[in-house]
């Protein structure tokens, strides 16, 4: 999906949700474990449920890969079942020498159909720029987390600012506004003016509102830019706001009440 | 596996020799691609030629997720064929927030019986712990890696020495040098006796030997300690020796190569 394209969703739809597929088989209703495939069918039903309030969907690849092959399958399946209309990010965290990334790179946007991949600096350059030659396929770089660890390193002085404007600024030079993106958790506000002046014109992938914390209001204030430039993930409180078979109807009136709010802000 | 069966599984071989199992479908010999499942049957056979000249293999995530479904299988089928004597690492570069994470940890040390996985430190703390927490399982954490781009931001000056320092000196912290080691290329020779200092106990997983051109010779003799405390790996040098019929017996003649050589160094 190109930038224009999901600059043209989120006018559409109002919204610049993504709901997070972060699929957990002990969290899932208990009604569904007796299903071929629990993961994917919670996972349809959940899109089902959220297809017209949501411009993204996030696939958090930890939680299928601890399921092993199945989950694997449940994650492949997934992807397909979104379809083109949605911005599909592999939330995979991955990064390494060059021709490793190239393999990731491959894993994600050509054996499975996704549009980004979330991706960690740490390696520099080789490890990040695989992902940046994909036609229409974005990178989302790590840039400043929404959890208590973002103090170890990514918030430590260098000698061009903290770590994090560091990366920001290094890694932007890597990719454009068209390829590159970044990720900033929502717990971070009082960064964000900072952070927008680092980076003004890349979308951010926002994790950490809702079961981490962030607020929407303050976010969308500070982080938004012409293009709106952010995708707020909301995964947790979203997915799991109710354990019974209502869980879908549940799941949409959260995504609904963030939509709603979203589009107040737009 | 626990740091005395490593060490006397090291003692026992004269070896610290780790074989990078980075099956690439399109590197493998031809006359495996008839094959069900030709990257499995390529690591069998080079599992069976090697295994009593090397204390560890590395299975590098990436090129099994390039296959999609089929590659993770051959992956599960390869880390229970390596068996409990080889020191069995994920080579995944993981890392994310702590309750994605614990779920990392559960796709690499119970779903698979993987004894370690590599780890990126951006996120912090709550990032590498659940790696930690696992009695006998290992975290390996990227200190100083061996690519170009490790000038990006690992050796980069903070407010406390460059910033891989940083992360040897913090990260060593949350861990012991029994569940607790990290990736220096070999590469990077010249900081070894360095990076020795920081961390006189930890083993290091020594990539970039063979392929990236960094000298056993050199590594061995700056960043040995008492326990040996190195586990060098060598993927490409090895496994692609021969594109022929023969390429297991080719593989098992320089990894041969490798333990005498290293067998003069313990």
């Amino acid at each position: 999906m190109t930038r224009s394209q999901l600059i043209e969703q989120i006018q559409t739809k109002k919204s610049y949700l993504c709901v997070g597929l972060d699929t957990d088989i002990t969290k899932i209703p208990k009604h569904l474990l007796t299903e071929s495939d629990p993961v994917f069918t919670f996972n349809k039903e959940i899109i089902d449920a959220t297809k017209d309030l949501c411009v993204a969907y996030k696939i958090n690849t930890a939680f299928y890969e601890a399921l092993g092959l199945k989950g694997w399958e449940a994650m492949e399946k997934t992807v397909h079942y979104i379809g083109d209309e949605h911005f599909k990010i592999a939330d995979a965290k991955r990064g390494d020498i060059g021709n490793t990334s190239d393999q990731y790179a491959k894993a994600f946007f050509e054996t499975m159909p996704f549009d980004s991949i979330t991706v960690a600096p740490y390696m520099g350059e080789d490890s990040v720029k695989p992902f940046l030659q994909h036609t229409g396929k974005w990178a989302i770089v790590l840039g400043l987390t929404s959890n208590k660890g973002a103090n170890d390193f990514e918030l430590q002085q260098t000698g061009d600012g903290l770590l994090y404007e560091k990366v920001l600024q290094t890694v932007s030079k890597w990719g454009t506004p068209d390829n590159l993106m970044f990720v900033i958790g929502a717990t971070q506000a009082d960064e964000f003016i900072n952070i927008r002046k680092l980076t003004p014109d890349h979308f951010y992938l926002v994790p950490g509102v809702g079961a981490q914390g962030g607020s929407l209001k303050e976010i969308s204030e500070k982080a938004m830019n012409k293009d709106c430039g952010i995708l707020v993930n909301a995964s947790r409180a979203i997915i799991y706001d109710s354990e019974g078979k209502d869980f879908a109807e549940k799941a949409r009136k959260v995504a609904l009440q963030y939509q709603q709010e979203m589009s107040t802000y737009l």
